[in-house]
């Protein structure tokens, strides 16, 4: 037999160190390598095929909502990058300059985008004249670096890549509706493609976008209780239409500025994925977004007519999913680890005995169970069990999620949850910068959003006792 | 009626100012607007659909031959690239170098991937041990950045978008057998897809890409007798293998060096489409790569009836094509230049006379043809006439190119050529770089390829009169 990858050696266990499992699993499940470049990965097949089924079903979404995919320069003048003071501030700290083309030093430094509002302005001011050019609704597929100091795949990495929307409107009203229209279309793909349960809400003042009068968020919970900012929507008002001069004639002649918003989501949610579904196994992957659904396991594959079962079985799921046959000459009980490692959902299990019987062994990734199903209605047994796989895994990561979120009245409940439980805690919040100031000080959990459904949970800020304003998510982020 | 934009003036004329008339086409018919940033290109959303249509059928043809896709980050630290001697001096002159993250200086300067052969090899070193590893078969769709000196929209820009393939191999066979296979890809795309012919053949030690053993390309010409290089495939040998160290254990378990490939397209493959199928009215775009592909006109549209039933054909028409109609309060003549600027293939034209005699009327943009046709079987009509168009773009584009491909048996006739006709120049050639460097500085014409269909055209070269040894394709080139 060949020799075997140690792949199958056991990977850390998640409750034991939660970081050197995710390590090992990003690593295992051969979705990246680390590169010569600091901070930058290598996203492999694997993992990029994942980005790749992510990447085809929010595009679609994008287009059904009216939206038109562009391209912009990577490199923006430092000038550019200057206009909007806010914006400038918050990016030009991490951003890597670009200061010589070949043999010459540039008459002006370019950063590479960290992100393209100010292209976009440039672009805007010359394309809009009149309200019949509104609203302009553009999206763009790239990567884009910010100069990170610590890094982790996936998460938070110094190159990444990411969709970045960016729409212009007549109206305050118009540019609302689409900042909110795109948080519900980022709602709807967490839940239903990933199966990752979202709250959706509003960040605070002190959480908001560089530049964006509000910033909208969704924001999910990992297996190990920490918070992670899924997708962000920004609605920027005039803002950057004042400061980059973008201006229509309206119906009545008059000219006016645009309205605009800005949103994006990036290869952290292939993050998301693993710390919500994944197990001490390995990854668990949502069906929808899984490059292999099922895979097919001969059982005593020389034995006669095995693989050719195998084959036929192959050809015939192939028409309903994406489906592996692995003849390889390597164990079974090797490559039933292996595909549990890479989070394939269902595994086809098929050997003499089973042929005799007409029958096959299923076995699902997020219970383990085994089943064994007739040969004859095949494919509407394994279509069946991948729809009920990407519902049990947004129940789980849902009940999990609300097990994990607790309410807190008090500065000492607030501090007792994040230290035996961690998760989300729930607390009503005066309003004050001071208050969000002293809580992360105290607990180093932020403000995660002030959500949509806001409950009253008593009268009082959490911190200050002062009078509440707002419920507001709390939580320990990545 | 509202007020019309410009777009139905007149383009410069093609036959008078092709550089004009090339420059007035990408900006009428919406393909990109200039960006502040130099050589850099604003690809807008007509553009870019085109791109997307060409990724998806390229990226098809690559799934389909075993290629997988990955991504590798967009710096090359400065060491890296130096690491293949011929390379860095092939791309060290053209690159944009980061010298800063941030606040602080980096340690090591840092280049934007102008290709990233070094960054494939560095990950190869790191994932290929046994011969079992091998082939790897990977691809990358990114962008990259060259600093060039004289820039034009999709031909040549700073930074462009492309596809890179990027191969390893156990034996010297194989990745000779890969190089040429990735060729054919290319070429039947041209061919089928964009319905341009290429010549097919290998570049000349002059004109190889830095660091190959060997450079294949297609080589296509354009409306104004110059050639443009569309795609190129490089066998490296084990050149970079005994650089970056990538060696293997084969089957008796010795050590050996593994040989590698590459290939690429681009953007540039728009630019192609636009010279070799446009025309005074605009862009002619082939079906396969057009994002509109019929758009339906309503005649007299105030007219009761007539929208009902232009949205009646487009549900209709949407199943077999990708439709547009347009229903805007602009005049039908307006439209009719529009679309033709957009190269749309076809358009319908539908009004109160017409629903009369269940009857539309079908224009052709290739030929300027006009055809009334029932509307019982439109869907047929319709999927014949773009089926036709597709290959009577591609025949009268060969015939073109044929007729614009002169033989010459020395060098007046050679410059003779040129002057008068321009084209594609056939000769015969020695082999030495003495005489390419001669014809070059006599006509500005290069050598093309050496194509793989050879003829005896004389004995001797056209250029020194020694004994010849290939036939090649010369031409100025883009």
């Amino acid at each position: 037999m060949a020799k075997e990858k140690n792949f199958v050696e056991s990977i850390t266990d998640m409750e034991v160190d939660f970081p050197q499992w995710y390590t090992d699993v990003v690593k295992k499940a051969d979705l990246i390598d680390y590169s010569s470049i600091k901070g930058c990965m290598i996203i492999r097949p694997y993992g990029y095929a994942i980005w790749e089924l992510i990447q085809k079903q929010l595009d679609e979404k994008f287009k059904e909502t009216g939206h038109e995919n562009v391209y912009m320069p990577m490199f923006i003048p430092e000038s550019l990058l200057q206009k909007e003071k806010d914006h400038v501030e918050g990016f030009a700290p991490e951003v890597a300059w670009v200061t010589h083309g070949g043999e010459n030093e540039l008459p002006e430094r370019l950063c590479v985008r960290p992100t393209s509002e100010t292209l976009f302005c440039d672009h805007y001011k010359n394309i809009i004249q009149s309200y019949r050019d509104l609203p302009k609704l553009y999206n763009q597929w790239c990567s884009v670096v910010r100069w990170e100091k610590t890094t982790r795949p996936f998460l938070r990495t110094t190159e990444f890549l990411w969709q970045e929307g960016h729409t212009a409107h007549a109206t305050a009203e118009e540019s609302q509706e689409e900042t909110i229209k795109m948080l519900n279309v980022y709602a709807d793909f967490c839940t239903n493609v990933l199966s990752i349960p979202v709250v959706k809400g509003e960040k605070t003042a002190k959480e908001r976008f560089a530049g964006a009068k509000n910033t909208y968020t969704i924001e999910s919970l990992m297996h190990d209780g920490k918070a992670l900012q899924s997708g962000t929507s920004h609605n920027f008002g005039d803002g950057f239409a004042k400061a980059f001069g973008i201006q229509y004639t309206d119906k009545e002649n008059k000219l006016q500025y645009v309205h605009q918003t800005s949103w994006g989501m990036t290869t952290r949610l292939i993050g998301a994925i693993i710390m919500v579904h994944g197990d001490n196994s390995g990854l668990v992957l949502p069906p929808l977004v899984a490059p292999i659904q099922l895979v097919i396991i001969p059982i005593a594959q020389k034995k006669a007519g095995v693989l050719e079962k195998a084959s036929e079985l192959k050809e015939r799921l192939g028409k309903v999913a994406r489906v592996k046959l692995d003849d390889t000459d390597k164990s079974p009980g090797w490559k039933f680890s292996e595909y549990e490692m890479k989070g394939v959902p269902v595994r086809l299990e098929v050997g003499p005995k089973d042929i005799e019987n007409n029958q096959v062994v299923l076995v699902r990734r997020d219970t383990g169970e085994k089943t064994v199903v007739s040969m004859d209605n095949l494919e509407e047994s394994v279509t069946a069990l991948l729809k009920d796989i990407q519902s049990n895994l947004l129940n789980k990561a849902t009940e999990r999620r609300d097990e994990n979120t607790n309410v807190a009245t008090n500065l000492e409940e607030f501090e007792k949850i994040l230290n035996e439980k961690s998760g989300f805690v729930k607390a009503m919040w005066c309003g004050d910068r001071a208050c969000e100031d002293k809580i992360k000080e105290l607990t180093s959990a932020t403000s995660r959003c002030i959500p949509f459904e806001q409950e009253e949970l008593s009268d009082t800020c959490v911190c200050c006792g002062e009078k509440a304003k707002h419920m507001v998510y709390w939580g320990k982020a990545y």
